[in-house]
């Protein structure tokens, strides 16, 4: 990872293995210095300008994408081979969260303004709190949604939203597609008006600890691998001047079918559950990696027929192929894993079946540690409980996640140990779902993609949805300050008129 | 600090050095596990009470601590001697603090409730998001404000409002009170229908290790000194499961006086620097450290005499005072400062007197690094610029505080230079002040307390005011679950009233 001769990064067809798009340059000390202190002197000028302007230079940004929309994609396939249909969503949901961090900026709302009056009977001052930009901010891209969490996904919108420069750290997966991406949009964002240096990119593995140790650098963000994010999060950690990590690591996302669902609709639950585990060959943070299931029944043999049936195809880079074989590998040792059914793999480079084991619930929970554990790609445990109480016992005790889902049907009597389940899941899950599966991360207002350790690194926050801006804001309060020198947004006239609470 | 021979933990008079109160037993790891432990019991009754009955739960212990006004304030002069007046005000902040939160969940808004509605045209589900309890928490107290900031104090009633049971460490300079304040506020809490260990205290130095380490603990508050929050704050991180360190440490509060508010109030302002520089023998995170004014004109002698005029009694513990003269003594070494003045010591046993340096701000920026460090207690510098463009200069590389100052007068001409000051302000600082001092921190919706590093470890949140909440509460999101399932914050009828987003 850290050869010094390697000069350049260059993507790699997951269909042939072949080297693809051009090469881009490793990122320099010096160049990775450069970007930082040009973010650091784009800071003052980007935080001050009214929001209004930020949501116009996203909107451009927006479009730029949506312009560039043939070229785009054709790199990420190249490099992702994730498909057409697949990325022109995807530019569509990258270009949409920009715009929905321009409306962010237009309600107003997000600086949680508060003005609490001067009470003379106290001597209390006049006091007015609202949330400002942190500082500049590094994003380190994930490699499964080459646009969406990538150079210009959630974290950047968020961040540029707020106020805050950002530098990314490219995915290696996608080098190319991330330079035409940084390209495009800091093009936009310059003619909209924005400083030089709102959107920098480095590339590289030593790159990216640069970046987290650099003194200009005031937050990051991060999608990624346990392995990866908890090492950035140690560095991020131990710098004299500590600064926050939102890192989004790994997930099992429990899915609970309950008996009354089992009993009344085990087909289409068996099929939705293999299509949610193999969808996008399993590389999806919410990918349902434990299944709770009722003992008896059909159920456990039609998933059976369901994931056999299933073909995938290739992983996003050699290193996640060679890391979902290793940890299938881990799990075909396990003696108390019997396996359920071994779907089919494509013929590209980088492909990969999907599997999947079962096994009784004291056997899970007696394996916790091991069990509980994310393997990232199309493969999962189907775990067979004796009754809902002995379920929500091993719920309350799982990792964090993302997600958590109950299949439940309320006609056939499930509605009170859906309570229970819920009662269990809540502290252990950020998202909990009723009737669906967990793949699908809807980008709105309501969204909370978030979840206790080690699902992220900061249970407070989501890195999708109108509150990721939260991440990269803090407040400040203004006493007794005349009216003609506050932000517009604590004037008494509330000239933006955004929502507040005055009290 | 960590001879295990010490079996307990006494107070010590500030008056007279002599040993006071009852000792206190140091904890077992036993005992801390025992506390932990029972928090951890207490977490999911004590967070799925409906939040109108945690905010009765606060109200009786705030009426307990007003009821115990009279043995509460002696326990706590005879360890702090801070005497019965500032101690009385302190009980009744303490109480309202407590009331505040109460009335914090009533209003709802804390939970920050947004619903998107379904939208079958894009197959978006329905989303629901709110705030809910992270866990148990451990709280460390401060040394300064035996109540206000201590057992039942700021971090408590937040973390328990939140519904997050408690853990208190009790600082070492007033344990007595710290004991009685946790019998009163436990009783109180059980009699009202709280479960055994919402609250929950533990004494002496290896403990507040053995609490921060252990894995009931969802989070940490604290207030104290640089060296004590790193510490913490790196154990904090270092965890298999990291947890997040909310720690508020130094701050030098910078206060700027303007060309014009310096000729047309010159005594006021002297007058009003050296009271608040000598506040509670300066024992306040938001004493005035550094008082930046114009070169010239009569202001610095005047300050000369106001500080020389002063005198100052005991700080609360001899290890306080003790660092005080060390970091006088390391000023007194540094060549460019000249003694400006200093004040009179009571002849409390540790007592110290107040000591006032002036230096021109070219000096100043030179030693920023020695120079830029908090000094606990009422020693001060008086830096004097030659000129605004010079001086912001200079401000916008401050360590981070909790509060900067600005002393103006608009009809003299000081306006454009004030927007110049705020604007390097702004992002060095929590609060900006405007023709005030910064002691006195008014417990309100609008306060924040709270800053950049190093005035505090998580520059996003506050220890003071309705906002403190936000540190113990993760969100959760509802998708697509059965209104009746849902909790009362997110169902469609609203049956709380509360304030929430929908869209």
């Amino acid at each position: 990872m850290t050869d010094t001769t390697i000069a350049s990064v260059r993507g790699t067809s997951p269909r042939t293995g072949e080297p693809v798009g051009d090469p881009v340059p490793v990122s320099t000390a010096e160049e990775v210095d450069a970007a930082a202190r040009a973010a650091e002197r784009a800071f003052p000028v980007w935080s001050a300008l009214p929001a209004a302007e930020r949501a116009q230079a996203l909107e451009a940004a927006a479009d730029a994408l949506d312009a560039a929309l043939t070229e785009l994609v054709a790199l990420a396939d190249a490099e992702t081979a994730l498909g057409e249909p697949r990325l022109t969503g995807e530019v569509a949901r990258t270009s949409g969260q920009l715009r929905l961090f321009a409306e962010v900026l237009r309600d107003g709302g997000y600086v949680q303004a508060v003005l609490t009056p001067a009470d003379p009977s106290t001597a209390r001052p006049d006091l007015r709190r609202m949330r400002q930009a942190m500082g500049p901010v590094a994003v380190f891209s994930a490699s499964n949604f080459p646009f969406a969490f990538s150079v210009a996904g959630g974290d950047t919108a968020s961040a540029l939203a707020a106020g805050c420069p950002v530098v990314v750290k490219a995915h290696e997966g996608h080098p190319a597609t991330s330079v035409a991406v940084a390209r495009i949009v800091a093009g936009a964002l310059r003619e909209a008006g924005a400083p030089e240096g709102v959107l920098n990119l480095v590339s590289g593995f030593e790159a990216g600890g640069a970046l987290v140790n650099h003194p200009a650098i005031k937050a990051v963000g991060f999608t990624g691998s346990y392995a990866g994010g908890r090492a950035l999060f140690d560095l991020c950690a131990a710098r004299p001047e500590p600064i926050p990590f939102y890192g989004e690591l790994g997930s099992v996302n429990p899915v609970v079918v309950l008996p009354g669902a089992a009993a009344e609709r085990a087909t289409e639950l068996a099929e939705g559950y293999a299509g949610s585990l193999t969808l996008g060959t399993g590389q999806f943070c919410t990918n349902p990696g434990l299944l709770f299931v009722p003992e008896g029944g059909p159920l456990v043999d039609l998933v059976a027929t369901a994931v056999a049936g299933k073909s995938t195809g290739g992983m996003l880079t050699s290193r996640m192929r060679d890391g979902y074989e290793a940890r299938v590998a881990v799990l075909g040792e396990v003696a108390t894993l019997e396996v359920l059914a071994s779907g089919a793999a494509s013929d590209d480079s980088f492909a990969v079946a999907p599997r999947v084991w079962k096994l009784p619930l004291k056997a899970f929970a007696d394996q916790l540690e091991t069990l509980g554990e994310e393997c990232f790609g199309p493969a999962g445990l189907v775990i067979t409980y004796p009754d809902v109480e002995s379920l929500v016992k091993v719920l309350a005790e799982l990792p964090g996640s993302l997600t958590g889902s109950v299949h439940a049907d309320a006609a056939a009597g499930d509605a009170p140990a859906a309570e229970q389940v819920a009662a269990a899941l809540r502290h252990r899950v950020g998202r909990m779902i009723y009737n669906g599966w967990p793949t699908g991360v809807a980008v709105c207002w309501a969204m909370h993609h978030g979840g206790p350790w080690p699902s992220t690194t900061s249970s407070q926050y989501t890195s999708v949805g109108a509150t990721a801006i939260d991440r990269w804001l803090v407040p400040v309060a203004y006493q007794d300050w005349p009216d003609e020198l506050l932000p517009p947004e604590l004037q008494d006239a509330n000239p933006l008129g955004i929502p507040r609470r005055v009290g």
